[in-house]
């Protein structure tokens, strides 16, 4: 038996990978946590118990993680993950929205204390996250186009900020102390998104540092970025503080990166199988079978094929493959990375990838003698202290085993 | 038997490479180039001749090799090289200089058209390279503090520039071409600076790209660069689009980088042994004895000692090892990183580095959806072209194995 905690910011793939991870009787997953990342918290938390309700996977508990980075104090999702996930982040195919609710995670502690109509002064700009660029940076590009009209309108005094008060720990922050003080190396934490919750459980209890085993989809080694300098991969430049953080905390850490994820790519033809395998189901069922399939989704929704899970899992997937081959033709001609299915699959069967060990790093400036904000690298530290925490950084993937695999299980999700 | 072509750029410690292969009865030395990099051409060929002089080697060829990079038309050593090698490359320990010769490399062909006492116009300052930065560049710092009155003086009026008129290849580029056509995978080429004539060679005649065996020292992938930006490496940043084009040659190439190099550190201990080695054998002279080391320098020197190759190289490497340590007290606090030595060892030994094998490209551009000017990265195109040419890039090494090699063996020089 495979125990996990799941830490996500359901985002498309994120919804991959917890349907991956339903077609195993092998593994037991503890409690999701949705953080903020592709989407607001509110939005993965959404997601992701909607994605589980479409799975049969109502028991599994859903836990509310960090709103922002440990470097912001709030946090507004980008236009690149909009691109890649849609501003749903399920391609369209999410819940349907409550229209109070929204897309920007504040904390609760948050609010301006000015009094003026401009509610943020430049000091605060400075500390606002989209997609993990200061609101000042020039790569700062909200998905919600009408955020700067929100901040200077009635809706923004609803926003509370004091410097003084420090974030209390999240329920999903709790949620990962206790489950690996329990367990330590009986339970894998996969994370997905930023590594931010994770930083925040190891400040909280350092002890549970030397028993947690984790596995994070983020970075990249020998690969290029995939933010806008090449250089950064999107979770890590999230948060890279908290990051480095964790890479340094001594935990047992497995990087699935680009490095591999862009490996994994897939197309068309396997939501194709998906969507036949659904459409095979209902017609068996409308001569009279009654399947799992139809029993299960709670959706209204009247055509039969569209209720089965696999669909919604092949309309997911194909917003991605075309989001991604819109991108860069070439790299993704194949298909969409499995980033967040690889890293799920890497911690119920390790030996889908090689790794080599060592000391990592993460850059938080950019410029002359800092490298570039979000670059995972090799810690220097590494070259001259043999006692230095040394990070599993998974280099090759078996791919043709994993997507093959990973095909195949969605298709017979019943 | 080993058959080698060196390209150096000599520097410190591509002496201490000559010196290293020196010592091996199976090591077959072709020839060396000299070129530009650590030093200008000029004096890369001086101290390369001086080099192989004092290690008794006169009989090996040195040669001219290219002057300046590919991108640019002239070549001036920056203040940086100077730090780590010293003005004329050997830490002052190099043969006396000719007050005449001039260590900035100006082609035949180039010259100033315009007539006027401001030579250069802005379109040739950009296409000046100081260490690999356009002379406009923020981080173009010549070694040689002269270099702007020298611009503007009578002594550029023998500065030709034609832009019409391109270099013909050099008699190193020659070389190359003429003895891999000869030897094909027979003869290794150890360039130990930037790739320019490598390039070069394989543009004059792109026959030779599928026989040519390269071990590089150059690049770096998992370990930060040692450029301003803590991104590129030194010979790389020299000349991008070289390396970049040798990288896609589909050459056999071993990339024997910072990841390796900045783990093989010598400090004084070693260099102690050459001078005490050193010492024994002169007091043995100095008894009655007729030793090799007397009888095979030219030196003037009127020091029994200092006569010794050993002390001439235990002299450069104690310049280098405190250079590094003054750059970096910590990273370099065991010595300096044997870069070149390492590489011409590869050449002879591979089984000391441990490789991955992937296609691997150079970022020409700085900036958003270009990455970095002179990182070398895996190639994005290696991840859907199953074809793409690898390149072996050396990870682990087998350090204590190498640097225990290298310095029993520089003691017992003879």
């Amino acid at each position: 038996m495979t125990r996990l905690i799941l830490d996500v910011d359901t985002g498309i793939d994120d919804a991959l990978a917890l349907a991956y991870l339903a077609t195993f009787d092998t593994v037991d997953v503890l409690g999701v946590i949705g953080t903020y990342g592709n989407v607001s918290v509110d939005t993965a938390v959404r997601n992701t118990s909607y994605v589980l309700e479409r799975l049969g996977f109502r028991h599994i508990p859903v836990i509310r993680g960090s709103s922002h980075p440990s470097w912001a104090r709030c946090f507004i999702p980008d236009a690149g993950c909009a691109q890649f996930h849609g501003t749903d982040g399920l391609g369209g195919f999410g819940p349907a929205r409550d229209s109070s609710s929204s897309n920007t995670a504040f904390p609760d502690n948050f609010s301006d204390n000015s009094g003026s109509d401009t509610v943020f002064s430049r000091n605060y700009r400075s500390l606002i996250s989209v997609g993990g660029y200061a609101l000042d940076d020039v790569h700062a590009n909200p998905a919600v186009d009408s955020f700067e009209l929100s901040l200077t309108t009635d809706s923004a005094s609803s926003i509370h900020a004091d410097d003084s008060s420090a974030d209390s720990v999240s329920e999903g922050v709790r949620f990962i102390i206790d489950q690996v003080r329990a367990y330590g190396f009986d339970v894998a934490v996969v994370a997905t998104g930023p590594l931010t919750d994770i930083d925040a459980a190891i400040a909280a209890a350092p002890d549970i540092a030397g028993k947690l085993k984790l596995v994070m989809m983020g970075g990249t080694l020998t690969q290029e970025g995939n933010c806008w300098d090449l250089t950064a991969e999107t979770n890590i430049i999230q948060d890279p503080e908290a990051a480095d953080r964790v890479l340094h905390s001594g935990a047992d850490i497995t990087m699935v990166g680009l490095d591999v994820t862009h490996q994994c790519l897939m197309g068309s033809d396997a939501t194709c199988t998906w969507r036949e395998a659904a459409n095979a189901d209902t017609l068996g069922g409308s001569a009279g079978n009654s399947n799992a399939a139809s029993a299960r989704t709670a959706s209204s929704d009247s055509s039969p094929s569209a209720s089965d899970v696999r669909v919604f899992l092949a309309d997911m997937a194909d917003f991605s493959i075309a989001a991604n081959y819109k991108a860069d033709a070439r790299l993704f001609s194949q298909g969409m990375p499995l980033h967040d299915p690889l890293a799920a699959a890497v911690a119920v069967d390790p030996s889908l990838v090689t790794c080599i060990n060592l000391p990592m790093k993460v850059e938080l400036e950019t410029g002359d003698f800092h490298g570039t904000r979000g670059r995972t690298i090799g810690d220097p530290a590494g070259l001259i202290d043999p006692n230095a925490p040394r990070i599993h950084v998974a280099l090759q993937v078996d791919s043709h085993r994993f997507v093959s695999d990973f095909t195949t299980r969605i298709k017979s999700l019943q």
